[in-house]
């Protein structure tokens, strides 16, 4: 029954979330999360945050976790939009920035939200292949468009483009927004805030989900020029006043505030996954060069959803897309040394199994 | 500049939230807060999920928190829809329900972020006019409609309706969803729940940032038949799927199981607004008969604004709504019976000085 239902309701196709497995002693390397938890002083803002202040609405403008942003990127006030999760700061910007009459240009193989926005909010959308190596060839998002939304590094492949590659997009589209996703970027890729003052048709996204370790506080924010960080208020405006809460908001700027953490973490996490790349590769995988905190690799002869099945019953959970052109691919978060340890053994038991 | 923009930004009236002023030393009787503390084992929980675990994303489906609410008020966990705080809750609803050709109804003096949301998701609006005293008068609501919205109590006029006047409603548009927003339920008013098995198009709305003291953690919820909730978990699940953080889900759950609680501190609400309500109408005020923790009051030969700036200089925030018919009218947030003291002495000197 749905006679109640809006029309857009009928052609959604929602996200599908990782998933969240209720049991605890998983090794869980399926949604990018941290192996290490956030950074202590987080956890401390939000136990001070806890008491009878909770009865009175949070700060809708965010301003001092908005303070916190500014400090760590040198970036004013009014460049910055927060939300919660960076989910919501992308769902606002289809809304506010994209919506226009022509295609939104994205990779093929990319984060699988960016083509359900284009249908929650009425957007064509153009999906632009990867190349053989799939990489992305910048020349080819030169067309007319309602604006370019690119992960860097992307996922799930864990490809970076550099600052010279994302200049000649902006350039190429200087009368449309290109959105840059850097979910991932402090994984070893370079951020494109520093071109934020240069190109006014720049939006810079970023999480606290992954190198902050903070997936489970939903906090998200983008960069951009005034002018875009005003349209995507006018909608937040318009959508809901509140969307960060008082512990998310305390959280949020005591985590960003920890830079000595994040650069310490973000290089175990490299570490390791330089070490996992290479033992996949010794097990005959094919491992995309990653900037991330996850790899995506394959297996010449071993069906993907048989090794993520196979993992799955020893407690080991990967993410596996069924969709076309990466169905042979497996995304495997970079978790602890021990962790990717027990994962690469398992692998070998499984590798061998089969080939019995 | 907004060449960037998408259209609708540039059609785009946004809510204004009341002021959430930085000073702490305030009376502050303009947002219909609860001047108690939230219920202590919210507290708990939240110090409790302060850990580790942050790292990891929270429930996208937030199963302990709707069992939590399911169990209050005895209905299905498919008949419950959890969001960040109610007006997200509220602007889910509008674009999964109401986006119907034809206008949605609401009171002409009533929540302002309805016509707001109607603005961001291309509905027409068509006010309806309360009566002379204020009243909705449900026979004006018979007419062809995208849908129905109405807050009960009222706000920010405070007068409730009775569960028949409901059920008219409801079966006057059995083929639009009638959205019942029972923020201020909890301080006096009848809730629709009971009848959500009967009318498949009513939709219930709650917030805990009212009776249940956390305002600032934003957590909202909606009852009504599971198709109206798959509805909103498409739009949700194309949205952001992760709307309500571990720590949010964690304490909303625990306050909700505190029902004790809530009937002592809604109680000694309730208790104090009748002593408010008295003292306004013995200082001259005509005052509104209010279910909700806030009364809507105006003098007979007192302007409104100069009032609200009166007591602004004295400390005391109240809200006053420079708007049509209301322009004359304060709404004063019912605090504790010490702060209403103060609020009622102040208006005293305030009319005494004036008249000299």
């Amino acid at each position: 029954m749905s006679r109640f239902w809006s029309p857009v309701v009928h052609r959604l196709t929602p996200y599908v979330p990782g998933e969240q497995p209720k049991l605890t002693n998983l090794i869980k390397l399926n949604t990018n999360e941290s192996p290490y938890g956030p950074p202590p002083g987080a956890l401390e803002a939000i136990r001070a945050a806890a008491d009878d202040t909770l009865r009175l609405y949070s700060d809708p403008t965010s301003e001092r976790l908005r303070a916190a942003i500014a400090q760590a990127h040198d970036v004013g006030m009014d460049e910055i939009f927060v939300g919660n999760g960076s989910d919501e700061v992308l769902a606002h910007a289809f809304h506010a920035l994209l919506q226009h009459d022509a295609p939104l240009l994205t990779p093929d193989i990319t984060y699988s939200f960016y083509p359900v926005y284009c249908g929650l909010y009425g957007i064509a959308h153009q999906p632009v292949p990867l190349d053989d190596a799939m990489r992305i060839d910048v020349d080819d998002y030169r067309r007319p468009c309602a604006g370019l939304v690119l992960p860097n590094p992307n996922a799930p492949t864990g490809i970076a483009l550099g600052l010279g590659q994302i200049e000649t997009l902006l350039r190429a589209q200087p009368d449309r927004v290109v959105v840059i996703d850097e979910a991932y970027v402090d994984f070893g890729a370079d951020t494109a805030i520093p071109l934020v003052r240069r190109f006014p048709n720049l939006l810079v996204v970023r999480t606290l989900s992954k190198s902050h370790a903070l997936a489970g506080l939903r906090v998200g924010y983008a960069i951009g020029h005034p002018d875009l960080v005003e349209a995507l208020n006018r909608v937040k405006d318009s959508f809901n006043s509140y969307p960060l809460d008082r512990l998310a908001q305390a959280g949020a700027a005591a985590a960003i505030a920890d830079r000595e953490w994040l650069a310490r973490t973000t290089g175990k996490i490299i570490k390791t996954r330089i070490g996992l790349t290479s033992s996949l590769r010794g097990l005959g995988f094919e491992v995309l060069p990653s900037q991330a905190n996850f790899v995506f690799a394959r297996h010449p002869d071993r069906d993907a959803a048989h090794l993520a099945a196979a993992l799955r019953e020893r407690g080991i959970i990967v993410r596996h897309f069924r969709t076309p052109r990466i169905a042979e691919w497996l995304r495997i978060t970079v978790g602890t040394d021990e962790e990717c340890r027990v994962l690469t053994d398992a692998l070998g038991t499984i590798l061998t199994r089969n080939a019995d």
